[in-house]
């Protein structure tokens, strides 16, 4: 019926979770052992409700099962949305012995973990991501949160999951924008901590870019234990796990400029990535061989290579600088010393960042 | 310039404080070994602002200070007053780094607590209560949270300051009604764990309504300790801490009915006591003694003894039912079996429960 190809154990003492990573268990697989009530509350959204809910319900027999269905986007990631799920568990009375189920991509996952988190002080809560960005990144970790209209993921909390289930058969009928922008947060782990994962993404492009199974499992398996690894070390990002945000300083001032969800988060995440390989070559990190390596594989995965129309290195310092991964001040950004190998700096040149910046405005190419 | 009268520590392992409480320390008691970065934010309220906030200001030396103002009133303690201090957090552009300071009563607390708890999904606040309630209820313990429409607290987060400050002197111009509201929690503390800290209110009620400093320090002193106590043994409400919510389900289920902020919280708690004890009474728990000398201490402090005009019992059982305490839809209560020794039961008979709901409505009396 259906077929378990890989496990990992997030280790984080009492907080540890499972994630499951197999073919067909949406609809059969029995997620009820990591139920502790009688109540289960599904969030989901209005692309991936119709595909998968039936099927998810299935994974918990015996159990009260409600549903709130979002307004699928980045956009309505904010409290607004997040209010539709507080008001469906308090209208049908959901204790604190429910269990929240996220259903759907990263902004499902981060705004149902965020009210699992804040609901009557904390409830728990099972994560399903059905994108490959969402099985990769932010189905691990713990990140949970909504956007302000002033900068992205301001207001969240860290809340662990009780278990992740991934069935790679819902990236399918995933659009071929979303793989690529899963594919860019792939090739990251690659680049901050593990040359020979590299190399095998460099060797199976055109296998995951056909969605092959067998590699779309493999990559995900090796994604969710890099981040396993880092968040384990590191859950509350002391220092460690900031190297997870390669690429994301410029990227989220990308997605803040461009408004967001016009660009999808990896989308930005890849351009972003492409700048921190460029300044780690104007820093005399890297070599220019190494930054043409990690630009090459960006951009057989499909991903932008520029900055959005009209953006210009004034726009890149403002939403930078509200970015909370900066301290006192500071411009804090994750660089590269070789491929595989990335660390966390607050001293980059600022004519060096300038540089960088100008080198992806799309006037500049 | 200040005289420190007590300390105590709340051991919370990692997350341990301290509370330090004396006269005159607004203004003089520096704050900042507390204090990480550079950035404070100090949350206030309209009412509170103008009395305290250039002596807070004080101690803080060498710090960039804002300020926000909130609106005064449990009725604003929601969402959209709330984002008020995100506003300013993000346009001001405060890092993680930055400390929030909660100045003002419980209101404020829960808030600037809750907002900490979010905000670049969590920062380190400081507690400075300067009304009875909060400095014996809400500064202990980590509850943050705001309300939702259909229930109260039912958004929030467990997160501990890193210290608290309270000065007596505050107290000075608190208004009647919150004097009275305070001494409610006071007065549960000693129902629930100490009939030596009771016998000891039965002696110094006149001086606490004549706002006697000694005797307000001490029993603000004796009231944290136990409440210190309660949470260092049960940080997450996983069993005995439940018993400080002694009055508190019939207490929310008055003040949702009321409407936020035509209640205060302490008045619907000690009318709330007043019916766990009489509860208790039906029960076979206390002696008809035992409630007579809750009740009478009760009502020496001001504190109102009905249900508010026109509520029923239907609306008692509708509103219960939604409270976070119940466990699979089963009605949880905090009982006596004695002065001085709480404990929590889902086993009240039905009957009983409505004879005590009857026995409170205004019409009964």
């Amino acid at each position: 019926m259906h077929k378990v190809l890989r496990e990992l154990k997030v280790e984080l003492g009492e907080r540890s979770y499972p994630i499951i990573i197999g073919q067909g268990l949406l609809g059969s697989f029995d997620l009820t052992p990591w139920v502790a009530g009688q109540q289960v509350m599904i969030v989901t959204n209005d692309t991936v409700g119709p595909l998968y809910l039936e099927k998810v319900k299935g994974c918990f027999p015996g159990k009260a099962i409600e549903v709130v269905t979002l307004p699928d986007g980045e956009q309505f990631k904010d409290w607004q949305t997040l209010n539709l799920i507080f008001d469906a568990l308090l209208e049908k009375r959901h204790t604190r012995k429910t269990t929240l189920v996220a259903l759907g991509g990263g902004v499902v996952g981060d705004m149902a973990g965020f009210a699992a988190a804040c609901y009557q002080r904390g409830v728990p809560f099972i994560q399903v991501p059905t994108t490959l960005l969402s099985q990769v990144d932010s189905s691990v970790g713990g990140k949970t949160g909504i956007n302000h209209p002033l900068g992205k993921n301001m207001i969240g909390a860290f809340h662990q999951p009780q278990a992740v289930l991934i069935d790679t058969n819902s990236l399918q009928t995933l659009p071929e924008r979303e793989v690529s922008a899963g594919l860019a947060e792939v090739i990251k782990y690659g680049l901050i901590r593990d040359e020979s994962f590299l190399a095998w993404l460099e060797d199976s492009m055109e296998s995951l870019l056909r969605l092959d199974a067998e590699a779309l499992g493999e990559a995900i398996y090796r994604s969710c234990v890099c981040k396993a690894e880092v968040v384990a070390l590191d859950e509350r990002e002391g220092g460690l796990r900031a190297i997870l945000n390669l690429g994301h300083t410029f990227g989220h001032a990308i997605e803040t400029f461009a408004g967001y969800g016009n660009w999808l988060h990896g989308e930005a995440v890849g351009t972003g990535m492409m700048m921190a390989a460029d300044l780690s070559v104007r820093e005399g990190l890297i070599s220019a061989d190494d930054r043409a390596r990690a630009v090459a594989l960006i951009r057989r995965a499909r991903l932008p290579e520029w900055a959005p129309s009209g953006m210009t290195s004034e726009d890149f310092m403002n939403l930078m600088s509200v970015d909370k991964k900066n301290v006192d001040g500071r411009l804090r950004l994750v660089l590269l010393k070789a491929i595989g190998d990335a660390f966390i700096t607050e001293n980059a040149s600022a004519d060096n960042i300038r540089d960088t910046l100008r080198a992806f405005l799309p006037q500049a190419g």
